[in-house]
């Protein structure tokens, strides 16, 4: 029989919650944006912070050969929760670090009632997913989960540091990659609270959300290649203009995303025209494509009209086009059990439980290898996420925090 | 009565213009290719090899708080001669420096034949032509004309460093900028040699033309603002994204070249899209645009069609775009009585004097409010110029430079 379920107070959950954001926002790169990217001083400074609460919280903490900071408490196989504490450029202060948080304090709730469960629990602060540094994602969470790549290692951000040299800066040792993952038995579920980063929850008027799947994604890198010639004295008819190629490529890709039906978004998110003078035909460009699609055949089918049409293109402007693939994950169902029990502690703490897919990928896609995983949304305003108007309010993290205290309570695996 | 004309080898005039280039394209900020941004280190080391060779050709050498390499000679109102010494990014070796070499080169011819004229001659090396470091162009030699504007010092670059800034570390006094301007007395005529930079003489078979007009110019940098959000979770349908926007414009403004009868050019050599991360749904684009043509009423009527067109693709949309004007610079024609004693100098060393007009713009643009102005093309290969195939032949070369030479001999202000 379970012991009884502890008291909480929802709001002033919240309220904590809200407070320990904030102080995380404050560590940025910038003092005008947020930017906290994979293995930099800030994301130093950021895990510093969280094993200090972890610790405060109850919990054995160390840090694994990726920077994960991971806090242990009770015996035998782990239920796995929590989130990453990295950021995208210019970000708002919910995304990852919410459902970090929200982890913490719902520990600490169980801890002050005296009524932490006997099985194990494992806060973990992921280090990679928003691909905001290196050409990569999820790559903290495949180590945990004993799939990382090593190829992944030599990978550079943008200032041609490889992922292996910032390991070594930030204090890591690559070859102990391995030791950060745990066995399959080890590890009885993943589970993560994360804002919904859609508009679903919000129309639907409603604080939580379970999550049915995370939807596929297909991540291309595209170079276009003309001539690069002088923009006064060649005509427009001899010009082979890489970045014209790559605009009408670029609307073809939104064509794409908008003709679909059930959810295909096809996005064109970064860009860049070589030599880039205001008075040169751009002669190289690169621009990224990035495709999700709640079913895989409807993505991979996008993916081909993508590739064919682009050739088109490139043939008709006398142009050269060369597609890569640098990221793709499946669809990924979340478990059907776990997702029952969330719905449980939803309605225990007297909300609606929601079913939903998620359109982000999220470090359950790499975990999903190691043991069953779930999802738990909140909602947040106006589906804005990657923006510092990103927000959540303290009455739906508190709901929030509550729902994971009570599938801790009643968690069987 | 006129002396008789020098005895000149066309082929050995050549061979060292050759040479004297390749020195001058060893100059650069990267191993592997050509970069020498106005005010850099390598400006500074290619100003010094040049202020050598004019004191070489027996030149009075001094430096202007511009950083123009100057070098004079003779008595009375100047005949100015040169071009400019910096280089776009990836640049080829002929595009500037050749009328600087071809300058040094032909008044050694007569000065070496004892056969240098009575009347002042000035050879002016400048720096800013390129518009590729700061958002300005033809700077310098506004100054030597008196048309240098203040506002031009507070522009920054890439790297945030202002002009003024980039001045005093190249050891200038912003302030001394006025003391660069000749009096309207003291120039009689500015000529420049050039690669054509375009198609014309070679489609001709000729290897020099005169220049009858350069086309007018208008730069634009353009911003178009949406909203960021993120590339999983948001639909189609309901998003504003800026970079789709920027790429219709981009095709808007293909369209417009494409369309327009007789030789409008039209460019977008620029682009960035913020926050510019692969999962991220831009939200600010900002790119450039460059038009000419050989009408300014049929630029300024692109300019009005560009401008309401983009304004219309915005708002449907649901983006804003601003448009600002960083450069505007009406059709500057070459004086016809210069155009003549150049087109007797071309037919002197036996070539036929092709009359066209320059797609490009040049320091003549900046010059023609000091004095009259006229240009010299020499034929290069396949129009290519910005670029490392940039290529003149000596042969063409050394007829160029001893066209010069008969026409300083034949000189009539």
């Amino acid at each position: 029989m379970q012991p009884p379920p502890i008291a909480l107070n929802f709001a002033d959950l919240g309220r904590r919650a809200e407070a320990m954001l904030e102080e995380l926002a404050a560590i940025s790169a910038e003092p005008d944006r947020l930017m906290r990217l994979f293995l930099t001083p800030e994301h130093r400074r950021a895990a510093d912070l969280v094993a200090l609460w972890m610790r405060e919280a109850g919990l054995e903490v160390f840090e694994d050969a990726l920077g994960n900071v991971r806090g242990r408490i009770g015996e035998g196989p782990r239920l796995l929760v929590g989130s990453h504490i990295e950021t995208v450029i210019d970000a708002g202060r919910y995304d990852g670090t919410f459902g970090v948080v929200a982890a913490i304090l719902a520990l600490d709730e169980l801890r002050r009632a005296q009524a932490l469960p006997k099985f194990g629990i494992e806060l973990i602060a992921f280090g990679d997913e928003e691909a905001s540094r290196f050409p990569t994602t999820l790559s903290t969470s495949a180590a945990v989960a004993g799939n990382f790549e090593e190829k992944t290692l030599a990978l550079a951000d943008a200032g041609g540091v490889t992922y292996a040299e910032a390991l070594r800066a930030y204090g890591k040792d690559p070859v102990r990659i391995a030791d950060a993952a745990l066995k399959s038995g080890e590890a009885s579920a993943y589970v993560e609270l994360h804002i919904e980063q859609g508009p679903v929850l919000e129309a639907e008027n409603q604080p939580l959300g379970i999550v049915t799947a995370m939807v596929g994604q297909t991540r291309l890198r595209i170079e276009v290649t003309g001539e690069a010639s002088h923009a006064g004295t060649v005509p427009m008819d001899q010009r082979r203009d890489a970045l014209a190629g790559a605009a009408e490529m670029t609307l073809l890709a939104e064509r794409i995303g908008r003709e679909a039906k059930g959810g295909l978004v096809a996005t064109v998110g970064s860009i860049e025209a070589k030599p880039g003078a205001v008075n040169i035909v751009p002669g190289i460009v690169r621009f990224t494509l990035d495709l999700r699609a709640a079913e895989d055949a409807q993505r991979k089918a996008a993916i081909e009209r993508f590739t064919r049409e682009a050739q088109t293109i490139a043939e008709r402007r006398r142009l050269e086009v060369a597609i890569a693939l640098t990221h793709e994950i499946a669809t990924t169902p979340c478990d059907q059990r776990l997702q029952d029990q969330l719905a449980a502690a939803v309605a225990a703490v007297g909300a609606k439980p929601v079913r939903l897919p998620s359109g982000a990928g999220h470090d359950g896609m790499s975990m999903v290898k190691l043991c069953p995983i779930a999802m738990l949304f909140v909602r947040c305003r106006g589906g804005v996420s990657h923006n510092p108007a990103e927000y959540a309010s303290p009455a739906d993290m508190g709901l929030a925090i509550a729902a994971l205290v009570r599938f801790i309570e009643n968690f069987r695996p």
